[in-house]
């Protein structure tokens, strides 16, 4: 774990301060029975962009500031190109954010809101990265990784601090896992508070990169499918620097979950917590639902859900609220 | 003014510290395309118990506490009765909550859930507090008002230290105006810091007793009635002792509204800041978009709207956001 230290995590923290939420880790009654043990949630639903990824885009775009740059180019699969879009603008910097046709259009329209430019590529998050990676020698961009990038790790990481100073006898944390950069920074703050910790990642069934890495002992190619955890698709590069080893290193179990348990955990997010919250933010709460967390892990003290973002299409969270069904169905995966 | 101090909403802060969240100041896009200025939302919302009324209530708490009071009645809407029993229980006391027949039946559950006891009396508010200021005497507890104290105004001052301080230039500031507690609370710290930034009011067109003493120069009784912004119902008191002096001499102008407004304001809360809100919490999203706000003061500059709380019964909520207009009726008030 040498790559990164605390003291990277607390120069992000006085880099982004002022610039992104310090956010609000609420005990949620309803979880809080069903699990038999206090949960939080801590909502990075607030932040000015509506996910935690302004913090990894901030500190990225902050250090690139310093040192002269003008112009960022990124790859997103929408939330980091907004944060990116945001920051960008908050530092009089230029932003290309390169997305797939995998990205929902209003994460592509806030996107452009921000004043940053917007290409659409190919139908991967992959194809995406390989136009953004194109364009750094060709017209002198910076590239801004969306998560294998210390920086963005360190920022992201940040969320891990809050969460220990203000709960530190929390036992588990429940982290989405896509890319695993704010899986690594959540679980290196968290566990360089307390070894003991639980870090459990949880992502969906169909798609997912990291697991699928780690379950074959190195990154790996999957194929990227439709998910209401949009999020949470992409693959972690061949070439994975960071996240893939401090992800292996710090992760102690990994839930994946099915489409119907996402919609679950969105329309509960909704009716209990009155909270909008996107799809790949609702799988910590969905797999509290669902039974499916580690319950020998779960009953040693205080659980966290990080909800990640609340940037879902509200044509979808209206359909999804009016028809998820409050009960699992755990014979079905798929 | 000489009632409160700067310094009184200082000590507020610091005793409520830990126990109540510095809510995040968030901009919204599309309300500031709408103003012609910056907009920016207090998100109280996340408040543990869904409303800013936990300041007030736990300052005033913390204060009995202090003394060695052991046992509290109030009188509640709901959200102060939430309030005042989340409070209670983490500081070890017991407490009695008297609500009338229009509060809500999840806020009436959220009381009883945080272990108070909840009892339902009459009609109005006013009998509510009417029973629970029957109960000091023969029950020998000490009474926790919902706004007319100069501790539970103190708490609620907060807010106005946290926007100034995270926004100094701040033009305007809307608040959702009731018994005045928050209004004078945060008027006071906001006037403190700049006497030139304005403070508006915003109501419901029937039943809004601030409203009506406010043209009566007095303190006056005003009949209730069923409102989306339930909240905001309930008399002031013929008696009042501080919160009518303070609104009257610090609130800049006053907006009613029809209900077919507030259910407007809801609705794009949901559909474009992803926000779930209270009919009362969503009066200055409404009158921003219904064009009611005086716009000569608007156009000064910032604009802060003060989102109170997220306690709505979600059936209805799910009801306002299928069917609320996006078009204000601009002709009908009632």
């Amino acid at each position: 774990m040498s790559v990164l230290s605390l003291a990277d995590v607390y120069r992000a923290r006085r880099r982004i301060a002022g610039r992104v939420c310090h956010t609000p880790l609420i005990e949620s009654q309803s979880l809080s029975e069903k699990a038999g043990t206090a949960v939080f949630l801590k909502l990075e639903t607030v932040q000015p962009t509506g996910s935690f990824k302004l913090r990894g885009a901030t500190n990225a775009l902050a250090r690139l500031a310093e040192q002269g740059c003008r112009k960022v180019v990124t790859a997103s699969t929408g939330n980091h190109g907004r944060a990116v879009a945001h920051a960008a603008r908050a530092l009089g910097i230029e932003a290309t954010v390169c997305m797939s046709a995998l990205v929902p259009a209003n994460k592509v329209q806030a996107v452009r809101a921000l004043g940053a430019q917007a290409r659409i590529v190919g139908k991967s998050q992959d194809e995406a990265e390989h136009e953004a990676l194109r364009l750094v020698p060709e017209e002198g961009f910076a590239y801004v990784p969306p998560f294998d990038d210390l920086h963005v790790i360190a920022g992201q990481a940040t969320i891990g601090l809050e969460i220990v100073e203000a709960l530190p006898d929390v036992a588990n944390i429940v982290v989405p896992l896509s890319g695993g950069g704010l899986f690594a920074g959540i679980a290196f703050a968290a566990k360089s508070a307390n070894r003991a910790i639980g870090l459990i990642g949880v992502t969906m069934a169909r798609g997912a990169a990291m697991h699928a890495s780690l379950a074959a002992g190195q990154p790996v190619l999957v194929e990227e499918f439709e998910t209401l955890a949009d999020s949470l698709g992409g693959g972690i590069g061949l070439e994975n620097r960071y996240t893939y080893a401090l992800t292996r290193d710090l992760i102690d179990d990994t839930v994946l979950l099915s489409e119907a348990s996402i919609a679950r955990g969105i329309a509960h997010a909704y009716r209990h917590e009155r909270l909008v919250v996107e799809g790949a933010a609702a799988v910590g709460i969905a797999a509290l639902l669902d039974g499916v967390l580690p319950a020998e892990r779960i009953k040693r003290g205080p659980l966290v859900l990080v909800v990640t973002g609340a940037n879902i299409d509200m044509d979808l969270h209206r359909q999804i609220v009016d028809t998820a069904s409050p009960q699992a169905d755990s014979h079905t995966i798929l």
